[in-house]
């Protein structure tokens, strides 16, 4: 029997879960559970948000430990093995798309925690192909926030081959800006970030050249023309016309926060300055792995906030309540 | 004194029009005007519809003639050569656009029917940087449309590297899209039409291997996740997000007509199948030249209707009332 916290209900509070995962699938390994990042899609999944939540709810998809068990055919991963899990816990592996090594846009990929228990417990589940090997010099503590929140921000580095000559802004420095801060800085860019006055002086320590105040339409208006890549990390609405004013001709405007509200961009902007809007989702296997070794070259790591995994439902307040600075983990005892 | 066709005031009839260019600069070129195509932005620029246009308004940016003046600096180009100018006749030359062979993106262009005479005349003036060759193989009669309506659906092939194992719709078959589907073809491109009806025959014999009816919901939602790249060529609104369901994984939405409503697309799609939506002018020099060699290698020409250049007038009402099929060209005698 795996342990888990389940909600039992939209919003319902975390209790322990118990249940019985069967038996192990040939292609798949069981994760003991470390550590496990809180996304702020585990908050939207829990109030189901988008409505297709199912309960009781596990959730926790950013998940670091060892290999605790593998199926039969498992061949690249052996009991014992640091490993960690993100968004997707599965593949189809024989679609074009997974066949051409983009797994991430498998139209029947496995979420981690859609139709499947995720990592708040004490084992989670997921396919050989999706679970990714943790560098040695990396802290298990520290992996799991890059492989939901870190690959979403990195990923568009690799698919668009951002240059390290490029100006580069990050547009909301929380769980995923904080790294993308650091992705950009490492990558050799000049970073700008979009954010509050108050977190200015972390956003700095971060990687930030430069901030611009992203609630200031002066301030914005100001940096007319500035930007190779805008990668937007917000769910609200923005004044995406002034933004795409940022940016350089060529230049292009990233999104990984799903507004709900249409995008409403003029087409003169697009089509005077040879100007893409953009969009994705996390990353490959091969994507996630590349950015581990560079995370662990670089030796970027999330900033954390450590709950004991018995203390979800106060960590889960504590993230409602917009106080996490700037990620949230679970730790098993 | 060059000899012009200009309209007094917007929308105004085309009438004899002699005006004095002054001494030849030192980087330009005076061409003598055998054809000149009739763009649609010719029309929009006689309507003043974008409230930028002057009067006398002297339209025509599809020129094609021969070289008949070089000033003191030119040493490209000499009296006697072939050659066609389209819409910008000089940039810069020094800024990082212009540096970096993108000069169609230079802010400082000069565009050549915006306070600039064009090449409804005997004559017209260009610099040398922005006057383009015409191949050898090439009937002078069918350069000038190549070199508006030509690069600006060819740009976008060289521009984000389209293959030839891509699928591509081209949406609007007119005086851009019946060139865009002869260039998808010669690509080695697998090739959809978004048109009406009546001109699916035509399409296909310009290069479509499959037509969806435009303007039926249905058709365009059963084209579903079937594009690499959907080129619009339109500037009237189309249900975006239906079109952004066309696209596979990764796929691309480029517009090359301008709709003067929002895009009003949402997140989600671009977000989930890693999608761009894009935009782009026009074309550089570079493009513009390999441009000219590919259509001329296969033969690829655009579908007109000729008129003398003294009968203007009934060439503008014929575009106007939408029968040009699918080119426009004024010949001088």
């Amino acid at each position: 029997m795996i342990k888990a916290y389940a909600a039992q209900e939209a919003h319902g509070e975390f209790a322990p879960f118990e249940y019985d995962p069967g038996p192990l699938g040939a292609h798949d390994v069981e994760i003991s559970v470390a550590h496990c990042g809180v996304c702020h899609s585990d908050m939207s999944m829990w109030e189901n948000e988008w409505g297709i939540a199912s309960f009781p709810f596990v959730g926790g998809h950013e998940v670091a430990g060892t290999i605790a068990a593998v199926g039969s055919h498992v061949t690249g991963l052996k009991v014992g093995d640091r490993v960690g899990l993100g968004w997707q816990s599965g593949y189809c592996n024989h679609c074009m798309q997974c066949l051409g090594g983009n797994q991430n846009l498998c139209p029947d990929q496995q979420p981690t925690i859609i139709g499947h228990h995720g990592g708040f417990a004490d084992r989670v589940r997921a396919q050989e192909t999706a679970v990714i090997r943790i560098p040695d010099q990396m802290e298990l503590r520290d992996a799991g926030p890059l492989l939901c929140g870190g690959i979403t921000v990195f990923n568009p580095f690799v698919q668009f081959g951002i240059r390290p000559t490029d100006h580069v802004a990050v547009i909301g420095i929380g769980g995923l800006g904080h790294l993308a801060l650091q992705f950009a800085r490492a990558w050799g860019c000049e970073v700008t970030a979009f954010t509050s006055e108050s977190k200015m002086d972390e956003a700095r320590e971060m990687g930030a050249h430069h901030c611009v105040n992203s609630r200031d339409a002066d301030a914005i208006a100001g940096a007319k023309g500035r930007f190779d890549l805008v990668l937007s990390t917000v769910a609200v609405k923005m004044d995406w016309n002034a933004i795409m004013e940022t940016l350089k001709p060529q230049g292009r405007l990233h999104m990984v926060g799903i507004t709900p509200e249409p995008l409403d961009v003029g087409a003169f902007p697009l089509v005077a300055g040879q100007r893409s809007i953009s969009g994705s989702p996390v990353g490959a296997p091969a994507t996630l792995n590349t950015m581990m070794e560079f995370a662990a070259r670089h030796g970027i790591s999330p900033v954390t906030e450590h709950f004991p995994m018995s203390r979800i439902n106060d960590a889960f307040a504590h993230l409602e309540d917009g106080k996490a600075r700037y990620r949230i983990v679970l730790d098993n005892a």
